[in-house]
């Protein structure tokens, strides 16, 4: 991402020593560090512990595990998947992004194989920066409209992180906040915290500030009464996978923001990349398997202490039981459109099927 | 509160030292300390800080601090009163409380009026624990029904803390909880943490763990995915001021509880004595003033370090803004019913009309 003139990025091949270079998203916003991944290992370790996130990266990040994987030749194909796949199981891009590898791969030579996952996984990176920017076009359009319409700035509430940091460039709910502000349409972002692992004052706050977009962090208790205010104007969020019928499955407490947002007429939009639709799944509410995450991610919490250094603390009483589920589903007939790369379209099994199929989809 | 066979009491008047004796509950659940209270300022301190907390509760120390500043007599009934009630806007039975006094004080001597003073607050203690059991019973008679239909532990999510250190003893909504217990009715409790100031992780999840109440805490985002997947039988919570017609104002987050409720059909209940009632406000949406509370209860968490001693984390960038309305407004139309000292009553006009007023009202 291009801001203020210097350039970050969430994910980035080095030619020169043949690694990944990500950032390590566990340590912001405290601390700017960047990791080498060059092993299927290091791969399945930094989508396990969160080092990348995001639904679209976690596919890109996989598909360099696998080609890590062949290139040193020690596993199977389909072992090598099966290692990547356990890692998160909610988020459908990594299960694309690697049937995408294998299709490509199919009579493809063994020893060719390497080469041509590389290739495959480059083009990868660069089809979701695309995508992402034509997401942030489109939704550019709806914010337009909207501003034209208030004529004052506009209040966008975001959840979770859905930025430049969770894809291959732009982020998908914030690709048009991006857009707009470069635009001139004044914006200003609600960002939800996102306990448990607070994506939104970590990751949300931190990519708002280095591109200069006026934002305010509120807990996830807030929204409502916001939008009850009338203090949102609209609300941007990304989704995980989305299902055949405009369901949207995405970070836990999506669906509480959007049943606010239709008790007070707010538009709710959903921004994704057409590779988090899963066109085999016919409805998302109740049929989606929400991974459950380690119960310490409640009970504790990291951030920086008065020093600055990371420091972590316990919020509950010794031996309190929490439990974690990661993800929720939005039925479709709470959200306003669907913003894709290919055009903003109807939540709903006809707007879904408007969509061209990407490569890689089952 | 019996407890095992000990009692914890969230305050006491302490004849002997003529102080008031409070859990400090900012140090909770990491450390059960104890403070004396002895003067206006020391009272204000406390309500305005939250070392107590919970509607009932700040307004039986409102009063003990009103008695306070008659006893040394160096202001009049009225300023005190001023203090007193600019320490925490939203909650109705601090102005409720004090209004009860000052009835009391009206026409007796100012040298009998601190004895007077103290006699009222005295009874408005005893008043409090007596109306919160009495809460548990009504809501013990839900609970007992809905668990003679599922025939199978009650899974009960609540919001905030409204538990005995909420009140004088019971709590509003944890009443009709601890009453099950007792009564030999398996019950289950989901936590809601409680962001910012984790009233849940902190307070209820000790507390329940305190009366051997099976818990499990849950981060807010979690609630609406668990109704959704059936895990969640009824939600009970309490109320910061309730309006004529029934809508309730309760701790930031209550609303997008109840919107899921109402989504996937869950019943959703609001304990209250009916001090908590103002008979003066029609409606409560869009018409309570909100306290809008310092940021830095967003931007920093308070928990144990991993050697137990009380420790700080800041959760977003430097410099990040970030908002902190303390409340919001459930409209009454997303409430199953209202369980006061009374009985259990439509969340309505009709509903309300019904209940006798309490001495003290306006």
């Amino acid at each position: 991402m291009e801001l203020n003139g210097r350039t970050l990025n969430s994910i980035a091949w080095q030619q020169e020593t043949a690694s990944l270079r990500i950032i390590d998203q566990t340590r912001l916003p405290h601390q700017l560090t960047y990791l080498e991944l060059d092993s299927l290992e290091s791969a399945c370790e930094a989508i396990r512990s969160m080092r990348v996130r995001g639904a679209p990266l976690i596919g890109i990040t996989a598909a360099f595990g696998l080609y890590f994987a062949l290139r040193r030749g020690a596993v199977s194909v389909g072992l090598a998947c099966e290692q990547l796949m356990a890692t998160r199981p909610t988020a459908v891009n990594l299960q694309w992004a690697l049937r995408r590898l294998r299709l490509a791969l199919h009579d493809v030579q063994a020893s060719e194989q390497p080469r041509k996952a590389l290739d495959c996984a480059l083009q990868l990176l660069a089809e979701d920066a695309a995508a992402c920017e034509h997401i942030g076009d489109h939704g550019l359009l709806l914010l337009k409209a909207l501003h034209e319409r208030l004529r004052r700035p506009l209040n966008i509430l975001t959840h979770c992180n859905a930025g430049w940091l969770a894809t291959a460039d732009w982020g998908t709910a914030l690709a048009p906040v991006y857009k707009a502000h470069a635009a001139g349409i004044p914006v200003h972002v609600w960002v939800d915290e996102t306990r448990p692992r607070l994506q939104g004052a970590a990751l949300t706050a931190w990519e708002l500030d280095q591109a200069g977009v006026p934002a305010t962090v509120i807990v996830d208790n807030a929204g409502g009464h916001l939008m009850q205010s009338g203090k949102v104007d609209i609300c941007l969020v990304g989704s995980d996978r989305t299902a055949a019928n405009g369901d949207v499955c995405n970070k836990i407490g999506t669906y509480l923001k959007a049943l606010a947002a239709q008790d007070t007429a707010v538009p709710f939009y959903v921004a994704l990349p057409v590779s988090t639709i899963d066109f085999d799944l016919a409805e998302g509410v109740g049929a989606i398997a929400i991974e459950e995450r380690d119960p310490d991610e409640v009970r504790w919490v990291t951030g920086a202490g008065r020093n600055g250094d990371l420091t972590v603390a316990r919020l509950v009483p010794p031996g309190a039981r929490a439990a974690n589920p990661g993800f929720d589903v939005t039925p479709a007939r709470l959200v306003s459109g669907l913003i894709t790369e290919q055009g903003v379209v109807e939540a709903s099994a006809a707007g879904v099927r408007g969509l061209l199929v990407s490569p890689g989809a089952s």
